[in-house]
């Protein structure tokens, strides 16, 4: 059995790279993708921490090398290729439905890393080839890594949520926060003011996006934004959010957390919010908005480790202030 | 000092039927208003549990006559009107955008019977005329003291919310979650049922709507609805509610508690859920639907107390299983 390095979790083991890992067979529709570069992303801190009840090869970010394929499939063998994270069952009803529903909903889908499917932080993953994009030679390796993420933060602007006249707020300054607010300010929306905790990261972002320190003495603006983009990561903001939002606004929720929220829901009810949950997005626009320059998300990376410091690598990752944590593969 | 009856709350003194309570006296653009009669709602009873604190004349669901009016307004002298319970100012950023965020949503309203505005328990009210709708001959007192919850029922057509493929599902068999499921029922939505509680009140629906007895055995149908209405009035029925919607489906909000809620707020990211609230709504709708027999509300009405009884009758309100108590003035 043909083996390779893989950085799996399991709630017994933790955290531990292995070199004997049983290196995936591609099936018909799929390829075997060899992984150049991968990004260590919140979501698979949360799993080291049970979330999802995960066990196997973390990772859901990637670039990569295909070395297998089908003859005469839409992809080639040696194109440089990132990829979508959920994998539908193709037979249900939603996926009979077909676009965003299929895309995103299956309620039997695997998803990269995540759900019942090895992950990223191998030498090799296989995915179907409906779910791959080949990379533009304009973008580097580094920045094709944030295809992912970067479609998470327009799958906003796909919703349809964001218009040129939307006074809008985005909460939390993590790498997801930061994204989104590029995403937005290039859809050119005449007012968006990014709340953040920490001033390091909130300089990130580019000059011209407003931006406020949350800290203690901040006095939250109410009722002052259509718009409001949660992506703080923690319950206290969807509470902030809600405040901020005008009457008949638009609470985007990014960040799902796996422990209960209590608040209070009445001011849903008396505003007529709408709070609307958002979660994975478009690549293709992602890729447009980094080949054409619009978006370079670089200047998020703290660090990146070989993939033979991987553990190290997680353990940084963890570290409050890090932002993004890449893993080269050789 | 001309004076009237009037059923008072106030924390210390509790619910009181005072006879020497001050008249209200009409400002220009007001009209004095006769009260014929009133309906006792659940905010009511709630508001003498502490919601809202408020102190003052109890009431918002009204249908009286018109005592005095400017010349030359819309409405005149004589006439039967109901109307509606949001007083704007008329002077902020809010008002200046007008249509219904002005209705609903002046930051400065003062709420009839419910926030810095005396109610409709008594003999006498004023409102502005551009609140008050005239009641079509067609609908008799009883039924006309229903254009309030019904028109906040309709508000969930106005907001757009449902269209004629939608599947609907009604959680909550109150008088509320009754109206709207009716309101729901004329708009031809194919597939509409009616989860609740107690099967006499669900036996009060028209025939051909569906209904299900949500007791203890039922096992709740998850990811199946396009739409999910909320009117159980408990922070439980919105966890079902959320449950109960597809990807990408919408959980309307119509039920507020003054209480917090601690719900799982994942599945909304996860499933991309919209949630949105909805509050007061549409009269005209209301009164259209009543005039044309659409929506005969009559049958809610569990017993109609003299104005004189209206202690008791505020007790019978709060009895478990009770559902409309009117109130005659005479």
């Amino acid at each position: 059995m043909a083996t390779m390095r893989a950085l799996t979790f399991d709630p017994k083991e933790g955290v531990v790279l292995k070199r004997n890992y049983p290196k995936p067979i591609r099936k018909s529709g799929e390829a075997l993708i060899r992984i150049i570069r991968a990004g260590i992303c919140s979501t698979d801190i949360e799993i080291t921490k049970g979330y999802a009840d995960f066990s196997g090869v973390l990772g859901h970010e990637f670039l990569g090398i295909v070395e297998e394929v089908d003859d005469n499939s839409s992809i080639t063998q040696g194109q440089r290729v990132c990829g979508e994270i959920n994998l539908p069952c193709n037979s249900c009803k939603i996926c009979s439905v077909g676009g965003i529903q299929k895309r995103n909903h299956c309620p039997k889908r695997t998803v990269l890393g995540i759900v019942n499917k090895d992950g990223t932080f191998a030498d090799y993953i296989t995915l179907p080839v409906d779910n791959l994009y080949p990379v533009p030679v304009e973008i580097s390796d580094e920045r094709a890594v944030f295809a992912e993420p970067l479609a998470a933060a327009f799958r906003i602007i796909e919703q349809g949520l964001i218009n040129e006249d939307s006074v809008v707020a985005v909460i939390g300054d993590g790498k997801l926060g930061l994204l989104i607010a590029e995403v937005i300010s290039i859809q050119k929306s005449k007012g968006l003011t990014v709340f953040g905790r920490h001033m390091e990261k909130l300089k990130l972002l580019p000059q011209g996006i407003k931006t406020v320190l949350a800290d203690k003495k901040i006095i939250i603006p109410e009722d002052q934004y259509d718009v409001v983009v949660e992506a703080t990561g923690n319950p206290e903001g969807l509470k902030m959010a809600i405040s901020m939002t005008r009457p008949m606004g638009v609470v985007v929720m990014k960040s799902s957390y796996a422990m209960g929220s209590e608040f209070n829901t009445f001011p849903i009810v008396v505003k007529e919010i709408q709070i609307i949950g958002s979660r994975c997005g478009n690549f293709q626009m992602a890729l447009d908005a980094m080949k054409t320059n619009k978006i370079c998300p670089k200047k998020l990376i703290t660090k990146c480790y070989s993939f033979e410091e991987a553990v190290d690598a997680m353990e940084h990752a963890m570290t409050k202030g890090t932002m993004k944590i890449q893993l080269e593969f050789d």
